[in-house]
């Protein structure tokens, strides 16, 4: 007998017939005899209509009234996946944030757990009672309710299974593991049996969607092995643990992209000391996250150019902050670049392993791309191109990486 | 300076730009320095959706997660209002029954309430904060979600106009006030200025849907003052108050119809105590109400006929619960008949007026309607007669009892 914490996303709880599918799903590990917390989205659809709502009935955006508003998809959920285990005659309750509670800071729209109290779940659990658990929200310090932020029900679950000490957490979800890279641009991509969970960090936040950054970092802190999975197939998924559960021997593991980044170009700033902070310091104090970084070889030994890649989201804000800034910078122009892309190869192996970064360069070479910026970290090589090569350099990595498919 | 509840029900919140309109007619009670709380249904069409899918997730219907489902549509609604205030400059936050807490008892999916903890409301209110309360809700001594039933946003607002000692209790919704009988029928019928708390109990529960019966009781016994009018159109509804307050010399209020009426007639029971007994306990032990009853002179002198009425909803049971009894009861036959129209005359000015029900029978009778089964209150006579003559005897009705527009 384990206790496990199964999370299912938008689309596997997108309708009645949907969520009566998802209740047999649980049902399988009730019984085999297992302990079972469900932790369910919204609809798929719902939260988009809800956020949608908010945002036609006020500019003003009170983040408490957004997260009353848009916690209430994953209540209607929680209570039909109830009413759906019962309807199979096993015994469920609904539990929303604030009954839990799930008690998290003030942050509303993007708070952080603080703590969770278990006991009663626990004594349930042990009763035989599944309890299904509302996803994204939680209860704030002003007794309202907050919301995780984006991919917060995999916070949820990841959460609700470390303070559980629970065996395993299945995030159920509309693909049925993580890929090599994304099976959609590069056929011969493979389904991954194993990842590590800072390579699972890297994916995540290197573009891969699967899975929420946030929640990967708290799965690897709490040491919560997940399974990724699909509700919709029977195949097994991808298990995301500790480094030294793998056996396989590779270098790299899988290769992310992502479309979301934009580039600045400084040209023309003063080449001394002090003048990156002088760049990135007003950048930071709007919250706007700078990412690659790359500081040309000043030419005539005065002026130098600066590269940096920010969020595209945050572009026009960038450069309306920098414009203000350019008295203070003395630079001659900015120039923007959307069109592009941020393709990283992500492995454990690497740390041990050389070269991986040269095959990269190589590979990208040999098909005329052209790097741009370059960064690295001990388990990841990242470089920013010309959006238009993103398929091109995919495959080509895919293929230099030997993690092509083979029949 | 007053302090005033407005309560909106479900289409004028039908969707955001209604909502927008909600918030400007709120707006004006602000202007004017009045305290305001407002209480919200949940948007047209959304309970209805949730109850569906509750029904089709599971036949085994816990009732206290039906309410945690249903519930969520008034939440959505009390956000976005207090978003729409905001907008409007207004300082306004949305409270859940679970937070203000509006405490109930615990029969979920159709709670009362016991108590409404008010101490940070009132300071928020004089504080100028606008309240949006999501209607329908509360919360139950298990800590879970209890919703009030068919209504029950209107039982909230009156709850909360009791508890605060509100001058007043709008209630907006589609209709423009308490007509003296339904317009869409009787093209004369008029809409009162007033209408006493008795009579628009009489009203409510004579099939007249403005409001809810249980709200008017509680309204009636905490003598909060209603305003029943449109959030459509600007002109002034119907005030429900105490009967003192009416000016206007008149002997009928108004004339309700219901059609959700059926007759059982059981023939051949014996003639002897105890009789009635026998055939309504077990009609009551099966939580089938019994409205209007007639027990027919005995032509033998050893068995009779008893006529009586139920709702059309309850009609195929309560003939399965006469026949498990037939042994017992002894009866010749059942002779069901839904097809049956219950016409009330209300009015207090009743009590010191004969010949009401004397104008009645005789004006049913020039139209050549038969009278099926009468009963009468102190301020109320009620007859039923085949449906087909539902609209000529209102019609009929409404001007022999001098209710008919003048121009």
């Amino acid at each position: 007998m384990a206790r496990i914490v199964q999370k299912f996303g938008g689309t596997s709880v997108a309708d009645v017939e949907r969520i009566k599918h998802v209740a047999l799903r649980v049902k399988r590990e009730v019984d085999a005899g297992h302990q079972v917390v469900v932790v369910v989205s919204a609809m798929a659809g719902t939260t988009n209509r809800l956020v949608e709502w908010t945002g036609q009935t006020s500019r003003l955006h009170d983040a408490r009234e957004y997260d009353t508003v848009v916690a209430s998809g994953e209540q209607v959920t929680a209570g039909l996946t109830a009413l759906a285990l019962q309807d199979l005659g096993i015994a469920a309750r609904s539990w929303l944030g604030w009954q839990i509670p799930i008690r998290t800071d003030d942050v509303h729209g993007k708070a952080r757990i603080e703590s969770i109290a278990t006991a009663e779940i626990k004594q349930r659990l042990s009763e035989g009672q599944v309890a299904v658990v509302a996803g994204f929200q939680g209860i704030g310090p002003d007794g309202r309710i907050t919301t995780l932020g984006r991919g917060g029900s995999d916070t949820s679950a990841v959460a609700m299974a470390a303070e559980l000490g629970a065996e395993r957490c299945d995030v159920f979800t509309d693909v049925d593991g993580i890929y090599t890279t994304d099976p959609r641009i590069v056929a011969k991509a493979r389904k991954l049996d194993r990842i590590a969970f800072e390579e699972m960090l890297e994916m995540a936040s290197q573009g891969a969607r699967v899975l929420e950054t946030r929640s990967v970092a708290m799965a690897m802190n709490n040491r919560v092995r997940l399974q990724v999975l699909s509700s919709f197939t029977d195949t097994p998924g991808t298990l995301v643990v500790d480094e030294d559960e793998i056996v396989e021997n590779r270098v790299v593991s899988g290769i992310a992209y992502s479309r979301d980044e934009a580039k600045i170009t400084v040209e023309g700033v003063a080449d001394r000391p002090g003048v990156a902070a002088a760049l990135f310091g007003p950048l930071a104090d709007d919250a706007i996250n700078v990412d690659m970084i790359v500081q040309n070889v000043s030419a005539d030994g005065a002026t130098t150019d600066m590269t940096f890649t920010i969020a595209r989201a945050d572009l026009d804000r960038a450069l309306a902050v920098l414009q203000r800034q350019r008295a203070a910078l003395g630079f001659r122009a900015l120039k923007p670049d959307s069109n592009v892309v941020k393709i990283s190869v992500i492995g454990v192996g690497m740390r041990s392993h050389a070269g991986v970064a040269q095959l990269m360069f190589k590979t990208l070479a040999e098909r005329g791309i052209n790097i741009q910026v370059i960064s690295t970290s001990e388990i990841k090589v990242s470089v920013l191109i010309a959006a238009d090569y993103t398929e091109l350099a995919l495959r080509a990595l895919h293929t230099a990486y030997g993690l092509d498919q083979t029949e």
